[in-house]
């Protein structure tokens, strides 16, 4: 039980697409992550995918709308069964909630589970 | 289903004490706070309260314990069942996650219901 400085946890990695988890919050797992680049598309049939840019920015494609833009300060939360795609031209800090267990990638089964927490 | 701009949603309303839904992640309401001044020790006896600072700094007390102090970028997830009170000298602004129909003054019972949607 203390206080968690997520600068201090994002400089602690230098990868992309890659979760470290620095808290628990119930039965969810809150991460930081940098990335740059896409992420294929996916969904989570059975959660929200939570999203809160710390530094950057990022697009969230959500197949078959326009891209939303989202900036250090602001939130997007992906509706449960929603296929989307996070994806950023520079590198981008961001704050993820998911329920522990649940991949990073949804229905892809693309990446790696998140790391142990830092 | 969009971006949300914390400082956006903040900056409609002036009122301490009174978080204000922003967003749902599962059973959760993700909310945005002002306050200054201190709660009522409580606890929540079946949830962990997430606290993210925003703008600003705070303390979290916890009973029997030396403060922690919680800046802008930094986090603290009091766990179940654990007696704590943020504090604020200045106006502090932060994101609180809690279950839906969980009062924020856990056992206190003193502040009301968290307002509608903004």
């Amino acid at each position: 039980m203390q206080t968690i400085n997520l600068n201090d946890k994002l400089s602690m990695f230098d990868s992309h697409w890659d979760p470290h988890v620095v808290s628990n919050y119930n039965n969810n797992e809150v991460m930081v992550v940098k990335f740059k680049g896409e992420f294929p598309y996916h969904k989570h049939d059975t959660t929200d995918d939570f999203f809160l840019v710390l530094e950057g920015e990022m697009e969230m494609d959500i197949e078959g709308e326009a891209p939303r833009k989202v900036r250090a300060g602001e939130m997007f939360i992906v509706p449960q069964g929603v296929v989307h795609r996070p994806r950023a031209k520079d590198e981008v800090k961001v704050l993820l909630i998911e329920p522990k267990g649940e991949p990073n990638s949804g229905d892809a089964d693309r990446v790696p589970a998140p790391k142990p927490h830092i």
